[in-house]
């Protein structure tokens, strides 16, 4: 049961000029599911990519990262059910021939499709149901079609994600749209599993490049769910140029700065809405760390509790166990930590302080806050100016079932 | 269930002369259990000790380090329960008291005695109630108590962990027996949970410690359960020099050789018996990666393996779904990996080749191997000539039950 999420309401989708969606179903895994998503792209579109730092990469985000440099990308193929990683050269030939179907489809050339894969890893990609399925997704390309993309996407997702802003911008309208995708194997290196933000603002690429990086770095690398970095991350960022605006060229003008806000918004709640439905979530925590010596030290800190397995089972159980946290933050590798120093908040409630449990501190308050769907676990290190958080869930009996049957 | 590990046959567990030991129940969490163990050494033994790299070091281990500084140790005391961590100046002041009830009890100076705790993180040590045990303690101090022993410091351990062995040196007898603690929070970092092993050759203190060092790097150093390094790790050797040799006191020596390597033999059973009696454990997974570069980087696969809770539940699940492994090696941070070049095998079957599945690998093949109780993975990176190898168990159902349950 995701933790305060539901199916989007269509309506509150917003359409993105210059980009259209269609997806199908290809039978990949199970049949009668979709799981194809063609995106086609108006031309002039900048196009982003933040991609997975794991050595693995699969075969297609290799191909898209190529492609992706060469510019005037007009198409994006995304295929669930098979992540076609550890597949060699055979991967990289199965991608590239996806990559020239569907530019047969849409009359352009196959570099200026970016391919895009997610499931089991160490398949062979089934080219031949993918091709046949194609054409299905070319026929339904539609600019109202964002829901069924976020649902053509999943895997083990119980939710389609999807999320929309509206901003203006030099007095005109500005839409950014996006979904995402991804509940296990999350914690992202640079990007997510697999998300794609579009705007209709016209952004030049190298700066389109920047606010990628700038918004994956604030949303998609603050989350964990298991501490598994996916071989097939990738997050991009479209901007088609179709609002009625000058480019955006500088990255000091208001302009940039309106739509780098909207769209780290779009990604922050993709990147939580990844955490809500993560893999047998019950519950959604932030870990926030303070007064640290630099942003760095505070991520390492909080990611240190995001991912104990201890930590979080007590946070499946509403246990205030909350010595596991201290212990957490023990190991976190900041060399001359002074425990002494560190204070530790449920919410607003003082468990720890001075390293020590705090004397005004009672269980049965920590273990009303425990209970609670939504939890924010605050660290102060006192000993900087720096801060970070990071999103996570609880561990459950079910995230052990889910990944147990995963394949079955 | 833990794996291919039963209770220890007493008689199979051989006293170590110059060592006493005595158990009693002082109802530290639950009633009627034993809970206390104290140690007593005759004097002029070596002590040597390694603990845990924890910033958030429980108190005890503060006091037992600053203690065994002095030298001349004549005793450990051993609670279980309660780990007297995150309890700050009035922690440093229990685990101070403790030492000093049992100096009076054995006629000894409080400097002379090492505290030791482990169990629930940031509630007090219920000083009152060891106190008043102790007496118990020490009335049964005895010499063939090591199985007593063992089962005074279990927590959430099923089975007392227990060992002994038999060398002879320059044709005389020495004896090495050693007792370990921990299921859970385990991912030792110089040293392991809790772990006793004494011998009653005469070691040289400095060569002692070297021997403790070297013995921990390649046994508690070696294991993982869930990636949770604890407050309270701490491993020490005891030598009480009762055999009757000449004291050893250059490493070169081939007495020296044979005893490390009985000591290292001890260390290596009681860390992999840890992990037989991992929380939930079902498998014992060995994990070795041949042809790195270093043995740092051959370590970091090996644990970046160990430690996903994606490859646990596959092995929970006996699914081959082995594409998880080559994701974990892929974010092990090995900066210029080739992944094209890495093979792998589980047992003696080989996976993959190159990169990517191997032509000649059958699932079903896979699948036999996945059913087994213990399972070698086996990684060659094909980049240079070290190795490393570590010791893990999967993830379970079972593991979340005990971690949510383990206050209640």
């Amino acid at each position: 049961m995701p933790v305060n999420l539901s199916v989007p309401d269509p309506a509150a989708l917003l359409p993105v000029r210059g980009v259209r969606l269609g997806a199908a179903a290809a039978g990949i895994r199970k049949p009668g599911r979709k799981d194809l998503l063609l995106v086609s792209l108006v031309e002039g579109s900048s196009v982003a990519g933040v991609f997975t730092q794991n050595r693995f990469c699969a075969a297609p985000v290799t191909v898209a990262k190529s492609h992706l440099a060469t510019g005037a990308v007009r198409a994006l193929v995304v295929n669930t059910g098979c992540a076609n990683a550890g597949t060699g050269e055979q991967g990289l030939a199965a991608a590239k021939r996806i990559c020239e179907v569907a530019a047969g489809l849409l009359g352009c050339r196959s570099e200026q499709v970016l391919p895009f894969s997610t499931g089991v890893i160490m398949e062979p990609l089934p080219v031949d149901r993918i091709a046949d399925a194609l054409p299905a997704c070319a026929a339904s390309l539609a600019d109202a079609n964002w829901l069924n993309a976020a649902e053509a996407i999943m895997t083990t997702d119980t939710v389609p994600k999807a999320i929309s802003r509206r901003v203006e911008i030099a007095g005109r309208p500005v839409t950014v749209s996006g979904i995402a995708k991804g509940s296990g194997m999350i914690r992202p290196d640079m990007a997510t599993m697999l998300a794609f933000v579009a705007t209709d603002a016209p952004v030049e690429p190298a700066l389109l490049q920047s606010m990628a990086a700038y918004a994956a770095e604030r949303s998609f690398n603050c989350v964990t769910v298991d501490g598994d970095t996916s071989t097939n991350d990738s997050f991009i960022l479209l901007a088609t140029g179709r609002a009625e605006l000058p480019k955006i060229v500088n990255s000091d003008a208001p302009e940039f700065k309106v739509l780098l806000s909207a769209v780290t918004a779009v990604c922050t709640w993709l990147a939580q809405a990844l955490v809500r439905d993560g893999e047998g979530a019950t519950k959604f925590i932030s870990v926030s760390v303070e007064g640290g010596m630099n942003e760095a030290e505070c991520r390492k800190v909080a990611y240190a509790i995001a991912q104990s397995p201890l930590v979080k089972t007590a946070f499946f159980a509403s246990d205030p166990n909350l010595g596991r946290i201290l212990a957490a933050i023990g190991y976190a590798r900041i060399v001359d930590l002074d425990v002494a120093k560190v204070d530790l908040y449920l919410d607003s409630l003082l468990v720890a302080t001075r390293g020590a449990r705090a004397p005004s501190y009672r269980e049965e308050d920590g273990q009303r806050i425990m209970k609670q769907a939504e939890i924010n676990v605050r660290v102060v290190l006192n000993r900087g100016a720096a801060s970070s958080a990071v999103w996570t869930c609880d561990l459950s009996h079910e995230y052990v079932s889910i990944n147990a049957d995963y394949r079955s």
